[in-house]
């Protein structure tokens, strides 16, 4: 039988922010806005989601103040989709899950390694060990011993690169 | 279109982690686990979720090694479904997004207070402000302003009370 999209018989915050970032895609959608992505057609090429899909998820996320739009170009009318501060809230408990996998999931080494851009220490649980809680914007992100890059999207050929978080990833 | 449940061309542990626990139904499976529910009929008493979706999710938490089976009865066979270690090393992220549901998405206050029990301290972004990282045995919980007690199924009853996270629940 097909599932509803809501838990509303739970009385509970948890079930709240999954009714907004728990859908299928949509984790996925808010880890590449982390890492800079910010035009549909990126998003499109980064990720295997039909446009439909892509489409609902972002228009979702700006409904629920995740994600607000900012045009970036008049004619044609073209909007960029950039996290809020209430969305970029949302990347302790994204990274505490990527570190989950990271540690039980990726049997080369990690994937991906985070490093505190001020102080050039390496994140553990999420945190600096040297300075404590961390901005994403001042986190850097790089390939680790564990990734796959198999993927010739633009964007994955652009996140080959070291990056800073939250820094606006142009493809062309 | 119905959309596929694993995300296999996304070399990423986040991916990796959403898979296993991302899911419809899984992460309010584990959070009932952290409050320390263990059997198949509280599980279905707390969640309005269909017992063929149950009955999957728990054997799927048990084939990716988060949950383990315990016998507890014989005649007739009963097992209870425990978190391993693996599983209670989740807990991190579940508090934090539930947190940011907290914040964001309950309108009187937070639904549920944790305190660090060694301390006293109530927590802060999944930390204790005295004492750092916590374990989540080491946690307590309780009802806070936004909750509604609205479900009368027992397991709903017993989480009126505080209690400290993964202690065993009997409601019977």
């Amino acid at each position: 039988m097909a599932l509803g999209t809501d838990y509303s018989g739970q009385d509970c915050s948890l079930a709240r922010a999954l009714e907004l970032v728990g859908e299928r895609w949509t984790p996925l959608i808010l880890r590449d806005a982390f890492v800079g992505v910010r035009r549909y057609r990126d998003f499109l090429a980064h990720l295997d989601i039909p446009r439909a899909v892509l489409a609902a998820r972002l228009q979702a996320l700006v409904d629920a103040g995740v994600m607000t739009k900012v045009r970036y170009q008049d004619a044609p009318p073209r909007d960029e989709y950039v996290l809020t501060a209430k969305g970029r809230e949302l990347w302790p408990a994204l990274h505490l899950l990527s570190q989950w996998g990271e540690r039980h999931l990726s049997e080369l080494g990690p994937r991906r390694v985070y490093t505190h851009l001020p102080c050039g220490s390496r994140l553990e649980a999420g945190r600096c060990p040297s300075c404590g809680t961390v901005r994403p914007e001042d986190v850097e992100v790089r390939l680790g011993p564990g990734a796959v890059t198999s993927r010739t999207d633009a964007v994955s050929v652009a996140l080959r690169e070291p990056r800073r978080l939250l820094e606006p990833l142009r493809t062309s």
